[in-house]
């Protein structure tokens, strides 16, 4: 089973997916198994994070920000924004693939864990995630 | 197959758990896949490291504490103590989920590799890893 | 389906294994599934990065070069090179393993995403990549 989200992003923001994964998973018969979750881009990614306080996903924000800075002198890819090359690192520290364990036909997240989206362009854009679902061994 | 490890923390510290790992799958007929492995928390989380040296753990440690920053003042996220904030943010750094091939019914990682739980909080907790074991196309 | 790759690498550097990967997946019969892609070391590792401006990979290892800095002070583990622990912390923070979907039996990344070996240390290696491949479920 493989299924493509489509997200059209506010810009560099994060965005909770959790649930369109668990209804992808909850479409088929799996029991146990895995939801690969992928990021079909290189200035957006996934990452797991706490779903309870949104100032947690600031302060992740505030931390990229100051330690990925946007536009830094030192990069010579500067065309396409001061966003872009700090989008691409971002995107590489967080990932852009990410499993989740599929337990009793339902993702197994700890009670405080979801899924986001993290755009990382400041202009929003159409962003792609593929949802494949893997049956565990016997 | 899945089966959930449960472990008790001493607080901000790394623990090797490939020879739990390692028996979930020698527990199976598995001999090649993958053995998927996640942390059910936001403040501790997984990573693979090199295994020999117990000091390149302590300099993981120390490049952490310099560049998230328990408690740093621009964290809006302080309720919770000054190693939280920075917990989340290590553990979306190095992450809640990893992949290791399985061969020959065995984990088939480096000699030099290691699964490790990375505990951030600086008191112990419980922290559950879920083991998912998948077989391999022909 | 699992098969390893080997790479002699020419020092720290990126190197496009997109079309080894992409060659192994193709050798099957594989139409929907993941590829599991594996670093079996902890100095060099894996990255999805974008395949189109080579600049982009220079910032991305500029930043590295600033952030997780060659022979720092505080390290303790020194004796393999200034590049070595240093390779330890940035094969953490890319990651060692990734996992791609595979649709219509190839890669299904995003037009301008590549998968990279990035080799940390600062002279050549022998390194071992091993691909797995797994089915989705019905």
């Amino acid at each position: 089973m493989q299924h493509v989200l489509t997200y059209a992003t506010d810009g560099r923001s994060t965005c909770d997916i959790t649930d369109d994964v668990r209804t992808v998973v909850q479409r088929t018969d799996l029991t146990i198994g895995l939801a690969h979750v992928f990021m079909r881009h290189t200035s957006a990614s996934l990452m797991i994070c706490e779903n309870v306080d949104p100032t947690v996903r600031g302060d992740v924000e505030r931390w990229f920000a100051k330690n990925v800075v946007d536009g830094d002198a030192m990069y010579q890819h500067q065309i396409e924004g001061p966003d872009d090359m700090s989008g691409h690192i971002r995107s590489i520290l967080t990932g852009m693939d990410l499993t989740v364990p599929i337990t009793d036909n339902d993702l197994n997240l700890g009670v405080y864990q979801g899924i986001y989206l993290y755009e990382h362009r400041t202009d929003g854009r159409e962003r792609q995630v593929v949802v494949t679902l893997l049956p565990a061994g016997p």
